[in-house]
């Protein structure tokens, strides 16, 4: 098997885990979240966003919970912007990066920002724009690369194209996002292949949902294409496992533990990150949706 | 990706599973739950097993279970038998298929069934012998092929001892337990490819639990070698999720969600599995720990 040596983990709990939790988390409990993920190692985390929290009111108070972050050298928070507006409240909440988004289903686009993919991107190049000439790095994320809920199956190549203009507008890295949890270890190779061909597989990072229990293995056959950059959310918080699926993101402790398990170096302490897990889970009064938590709390078994 | 066309589900919910929950099934629950899961497409089931009822309560009735299920033409009902004791009374109960047992791991043979791995082979050769001259199929397991609960890591050599020991009794089909579930993709994979210098590949199955949640990955890193025949348990059956882990099997549907999902045929409908997987679920008063199962409880998502 050919493997990367490290793998980046790029934490998204405190934001695309939080917002799709059906209790809102006050910030000061956010904050404490944030700070406890980065002490375990984690060095890219993304902690709020800046959506109009008529929309999202899970999100509300992300400028405190970016002031209230104490800064670290080599770990990087990161903000989702939607729009001018966004970035200049992110601007004003001192954030050093900022996250763009387009999706690759035309149904998705219109039924999650009410426009066209072409207009959200012409809608962001401007906020790419605006953060660059800030000094402020700015990452893509594509959703519905594998499947859309409206339509069905997304061709690799839609994908692509709107990778290939989030790169254009000066993204560092674009995230692939299985939003649905459907794919599959076959489709999701040919995507991370068919992305390859134009976008520096380096550049490729992936966002794999759980939805169906597929993300792990999905992940595994493209780590083995190269990809060395995973979005997880710690306790794999996104999905409340009863109300709505368990249709949170990849757990940071099950992927560490996939990965640790072969030797793949992280920079993160598992134990550390189950310890976060359980605490936020308590918060929201539930399990964690991780097995690795679950069995971390009844097995003397070592982890690996 | 090099994968198999087709794979055969062994369903092995109705011993492994429930014999590792905590509440006793009544019988004529357990003969509903294999029928409907031989009506799903599952040809081949362990439907109990003939210990001690004073060792394993779970599993007492068996003869009753395998007494009342309606023969079918393709489909096999086996049972697990560790003596000439029990082989007689599956025999009585007029069964066609038994499974013995080894571990590759000493400590795990003597804590599990207080004798040496020789001692349990040599008690097992007799067993075999009388089966197969009875004229049924043996199938064999090797338990703790990747790590043992007491020693840690179980060298690949050790699971291949036990598995030619099985082999040469006359086992038709030898399947590797990572009894433990902390198994990774490659630790797993290196195993086959120790075990396939000796064995057939056509004769290896795979027995993985998913404490770890680790078990599709693992499976993934093994069809990609040709093995073609995977245990899992409906509903994720055997561990409870709350009260010790989720240390049970991997989730028959979960599986089928990959294997499907790569368009590798099994035979069996998913849909109806999901549907077993909830009603035995109920019967033992929660949740499925299959996330296949409760995703489809809330989305109207196809599955693939």
């Amino acid at each position: 098997m050919s493997l990367p040596d490290k793998v980046r983990v790029v934490e998204v709990g405190p934001r695309d885990g939080l917002q799709n939790e059906s209790v809102s988390v006050p910030v000061d409990v956010r904050v404490g979240l944030i700070e406890a993920l980065a002490d375990a190692g984690l060095s890219s985390i993304e902690v709020g966003s800046f959506v109009s929290p008529r929309w999202v009111p899970q999100m509300a108070g992300t400028a405190e919970v970016l002031s209230a972050l104490r800064p670290r050298p080599g770990v990087a928070y990161s903000v989702l912007v939607p729009n001018l507006k966004g970035l200049d409240e992110a601007l004003a909440a001192g954030a050093r990066e900022i996250a763009v988004f387009g999706a690759a289903s035309e149904s998705f686009s219109r039924r999650n920002i009410n426009c066209s993919i072409e207009e959200s991107l012409d809608r962001f190049a401007p906020v790419a724009e605006g953060a660059l000439s800030a000094g402020l790095k700015v990452r893509g994320y594509v959703s519905c690369v594998l499947d859309c809920p409206y339509e069905g199956p997304v061709a690799p190549e839609a994908a692509l194209r709107v990778a290939e203009r989030l790169l254009a507008m000066g993204c560092y890295e674009i995230s692939l996002g299985d939003t649905v949890g459907t794919g599959t270890p076959v489709r999701a190779r040919r995507l991370v292949e068919t992305i390859a061909e134009r976008v520096p597989v380096e550049r490729i990072a992936l966002h794999f949902h759980d939805t169906y229990g597929q993300a792990l293995a999905n992940l595994l056959a493209c780590l083995e294409l190269g990809v060395s950059v995973v979005d997880s959310a710690v306790a794999g918080l996104g999905g409340c496992p009863y109300a709505r699926g368990a249709a949170g993101n990849v757990a940071t402790e099950d992927l560490l533990s996939m990965l640790h398990g072969m030797g793949i170096e992280t920079g993160v302490d598992i134990g550390a990150v189950v310890e976060v897990a359980r605490a936020i889970s308590r918060h929201l009064g539930r399990e964690p949706a991780s097995k690795v938590s679950r069995a971390m709390a009844v097995t003397e078994v070592a982890v690996p």
